[in-house]
Formats: structure tokens, sequence, C-alpha cells
């Protein structure tokens, strides 16, 4: 099969690599539909951190189960499934506690010795853990709904989770920093699932701003720093927000966000932080404010989140905005890298 | 009157200083019944922090409201109260979100221009929002009640602040890093007042371990590092603590914290940070913690906790265990600077 590879920093290709098999009892083998290009593949791509020459690349992607181990009691062959970007046992005590994104059997596909999504089959560990089928199978799932579901497997999911983590719930009043696909996503989330009332989305690109809105956004602030802090203050009759997205990673996008929290208020954050190693202790302090982290446990909300999209709730694939063959990958990661596509969907 | 004066680290005198009168139309004049020395007032005689030589100290007092100001109307001429550490009006959105110490009319005793606690008499800016009368007043509290009415102006609201910013409840499993009068009355708060089944104290002194189990801890941990984190883990199965209550401060009571919390808990810290400008961020990230940090409202918490006191419910009083006269406050600071007292109060 062909499969997604990275080479260097800035260097991605297709190549053809051995065809999966069930390894594991617990496995299944999925045929990819769809899959996309992460921000979070970025890091590396354009050389913030390291990542082995010749890895596979890729954790998000939907698509059919060929064939499953022995072990596999509830997914099936023939399922169109979900996969969150980890696998995950969903019995453990960290699944049980809804953070399968610490499962002790869990893992991250296209780490060392796994598959990628951005592949056109994918052996998936702990099957019966970490898929999620879609309602009605293959016959109930065409095309139009493969962008939202493709959303799921990552951005839907972490963008409504960083909303979770800031404590944001019916009639909450939110602050989104990040107009990425995470941000967007936490823009619908906020809204959408949560059932917040008001959503401040900063963005200074008018597209995604645009996008931003059709999720859900009630305000944009087209600033940064402490300009866009100041804006979202006036907004607020000078006390800032209760619950703020940090969906970025970055020291500009931490201080934006400690200086737009309300006193006493929350910051639920999904960037990842590699060039924020640290966060100043006393400006939370002075400002009571609660700060919560986590790789989004992406399969806690997808039974929930699959059956928004299949029933038309929420169209989450509209973060969608290339879509290139497998084989022209390395142009959707150029193009995520220039900030030409929010997200790019990748068809095997 | 007499009050102590900070000179410099190290030295703190009782001068002769003018009697308080009333100011403002929302003050009241209260005479000090009992005061106390706090943590915090070791970080400058400590020479940690600076303080300005000169200036009056201490942020904790009981006593008996002597005159009010015309704006005065709850508050009475004869009530026996407690004052929190900070004055606030009540009435701000800060404080109507139950966060008084950021109050925009607030400020604490023994700052710049007002009177301190470790004094006779004191000036109380915001009298309404700020004092809490004892129920049955001074007919109604002996001496034997003001051990436990005078810890709550600080030490014994900020321990609970601590366990609530830690989310504990009813049925939780808490450890206190930190036995201090913090940490202990975290102890006391997390148990008898908001329930919790299981507290896990790390405490490496003998006499603050007892009594710390007399306020309610289940497990006593006299182990520190990684050495302590590992034994709150065997306490665990090996899967840490939910709720992690700071008390300390520094960069150790931090590692030790997040690495006995348990994936997906929350860590509640009100040890002041003096040492620890920085918190890392991946290790919160890899862990899923939630972080919550605050100068503990103590008025939030006072009315509650004066019915609990005055109806025998809790003693909080027990972390006095140095009674000394206002002339010999200087004994005081240099017998809690070397840990031979948890806390010493002061009588005028």
């Amino acid at each position: 099969m062909r499969a997604a590879i990275y080479q260097a920093a800035g260097t991605v290709e297709v190549r053809d690599v051995p065809d999966p098999v069930i390894v594991e009892p617990t496995d299944a083998i999925v045929r990819v539909v769809r899959a996309c290009i992460c921000g979070s593949d970025l890091w590396a791509y354009r050389g913030v951190i390291d990542r082995p020459a010749g890895s596979r690349l890729g954790h998000e992607f939907i698509g059919i189960v060929e064939e499953v181990g022995a072990a596999v009691a509830v997914i099936r062959p023939g399922d169109f499934v979900v996969a969150p970007f980890q696998w995950s046992d969903n019995t453990c005590p960290a699944c049980r506690d809804g953070i399968q994104t610490r499962c002790v059997n869990g893992g991250t596909f296209g780490a060392a010795g796994t598959d990628g999504g951005q592949g056109e089959i994918v052996r998936v560990p702990q099957a019966d853990g970490t898929l999620v089928a879609v309602p009605g199978g293959q016959a109930a799932t065409g095309p139009d709904l493969y962008p939202a579901l493709l959303a799921l497997s990552d951005v839907a999911a972490t963008g409504l989770h960083g909303a979770v983590l800031s404590g944001a719930r019916a009639g909450s009043t939110v602050a989104v920093v990040g107009d990425g696909a995470v941000g967007l996503s936490a823009v619908l989330g906020a809204r959408a699932v949560l059932g917040a009332e008001r959503v401040i989305l900063i963005s200074t690109h008018e597209d995604r701003a645009a996008l931003g809105r059709d999720f859900g956004a009630t305000d944009v602030v087209a600033a940064r720093g402490e300009e866009g802090v100041a804006a979202v203050r006036d907004l607020t009759q000078g006390l800032g927000v209760r619950h703020v997205v940090e969906a970025v990673g970055t020291p500009d996008s931490w201080d934006m966000c400690v200086g737009m929290a309300r006193v006493g208020g929350s910051i639920g954050a999904v960037g990842v932080p590699h060039t924020t190693p640290q966060l100043a202790l006393f400006p939370l302090l002075r400002a009571h404010l609660t700060v919560s982290l986590g790789i989004a446990p992406v399969r806690r909300y997808l039974p929930g989140l699959v059956a928004r999209v299949a029933s038309g709730w929420i169209d989450p694939g509209r973060v969608f905005d290339l879509t290139l063959p497998l084989e022209q990958v390395s142009d959707g990661y150029l193009a995520m890298a220039q900030r030409r596509s929010i997200k790019t969907m990748l068809v095997p």
C-alpha cells in the first residue's frame, strides 16, 4: 500500500509500504476512506520538534473495517468507523475517567512501529476501545458526510475539549484564542454542543473569522496582543471572560488568554505548548485563574459527536478548505504550513 | 496605641502610634481582642521579599467594634467580629463572584497607610462588606472560642479555599502538601467542611502530623520529594490523588503536587509562589491536570465558618501553639521563623 513518510523538516513523501496485518487479537484492519493533515504534524515539518526520518504520518482518518482480530467483539468488518487520533482500551482507570489519551494500553497513530492515518490501510490496536462505528454503516454514510466525520477524529473533539476544560456550559460567555481548525472547532463546540450564549473569537484572518461566525461566534476581535485583550475587555464591561480557550500554544497566545480572563475565570488549553515550556504563576494567582490542560480524549466525545454529525446537527467538516489525493500530501503540508489552507483532507 | 512595626528583615518592634479614627463613612473602629502572626508575614521577616521599613504588620484579628461610620448599617458598636485579612465592599462584581480578595474597593491590613492587625486598635474600611459578627455577640463569645475564631481570619479559610480549589467534595480523596497552619487547616476544611472521605497529609514533623490526624487526616506520609510521591501513589493503587492542595509555594512542593496528582486531577494552590515564579506546562499537559490559584477570599467562607465554630462543629484554633503578649511579638516571629511554633497568637 501507499503511505506518507516523514523524511526531514519540510520533506514528506508517499512511498510503498507493506500492507498491515492483524498482530494482536484486539486489532482491526481499516481501509482509509479519508485522512487529513493536523496542525500538530506541522511542528516537525517546520523543524520545531524532532521526528524520526522514515516514520509514518497522520493520525486522523475515517474508513471501513476490513478485518478484525479474534478478541474484537463490537466492531465488525464492513463498519464505517471514525478513529480518534490515539487508540485506547476504554476500560483502564484513565479511560473510565474519560481520559482515553492516557490509556495504559494506548498509543498514537504514526508513532514508531505503527501505521499512520495518511495511508491506504491502518492497523488499529484496541479496536473495540478505539473505533466508533457510524450508525447505519456505509449505506447511511455518503461522501457529503466524510468531511464532518473526519473532523471528529481530532479537531472537532479537541476544540470541544478546550471548551469543556474552560468550564463553558449553557449560557456561558467564552473567548477562543486561535483561529486554526482547533480554535474554530472550539467555537462550534462551545455553542452547538455546550450551549454557550456568547463566543468571542480572536481572529485576524477574514476567511477564518467568517467560518468562525458560521460556527456560532457572536463576536470577532481582529486584534492580537494587548490590543486584542483590550478589545475583549471592552466587550465585557471591562471584566474579561470567564471561559477562555487556548488553541495555539505560544507565549503570545497564553499572554492573551491570561490577559482577557475574568477574575476567577478558567483557561482550557489544547494548544500544545512546544514554545511555552513554562507559565508564570503570579498572574494566575492575582486573577484567581484556573488552568486546565490535556491532549484531548477524543474517544470520550466521539459517540455524541458522531450522532450529532449523522443527524445533521453540526457540520464540523467545514474546516477543510483543500482536498488532495494522498499522492500530493506534500502539497498539503506546504499549503497548511504557509497558512493557505486551514486544514487539508486527503483522498487515498 | 501600641502596634507592631516592621523595621527590617529579622527586626519587628512594638511602638506607639496614633489611635485610628473614622476616615470614611464606611469605616469601623475595632479594638483587637486577639491577633496573630501569619506565615506570609515571614516572607519579609526572612528577607525573601521586600517590605517598607516602618510599615504596620498583621492582617488577622478578632475584636469588638467601638465605633462605626455613618454609612455602616449592619455592623454595630459592641459587635464581636472576625476580620478577613483583606477588606472588601462585598458588592462589586468580583465580590459577587465570591472573590472578595479582588474587590475593586478592597485592600490588605498592614499595607501602606492602613492599620495592621498586630496592634491594639484597627480602622476597618468597608466595615459592612468586611466584618462578620459572631452570633450572640460578646456574651456568647468566651475566651475559649478566641483561637478558633481568630483562625478563621486567614488560615482556616485559606486552607478550606485550597481544598475548594482542588475540587474536593463529599467522598473525595485529597492530598495536602504542607503541614503549616494552612496545610493543617486544609485537612480540616476538606474533611469537616467539604466531607472528603480520605485525606493524605504530607508531614515530616510528628507534632504537626498529630494535629493533622486530629483535624481528620486519614493517612500521613512522612516523606518528601520523590519518596513522598511514591508513598502517596502506593496508598492509591499507583493512580495518585484526584484532589491535591498546594500549601507551601516552593518548587519542591509544586513538584510533589504534580507528581502525586492522578491523571485528570486538580491542584488547588494557596501557597504564595514567591520562590516558584513559573510552572512547567508539559507535565500538566501529560497528566491532564487542572491548576487553580488564588489568594483566599476569606469573606466568602466566614459566615459559614463562624457558624461552625460557634456551634462547636470545628475547632480550627488548635493551630495556635504559642500565645504571647503583643509586646513580645518579636519573639513570636522568631519562634515561627525557626519552626518552633506552627502559629503564634498575640494578646494586645
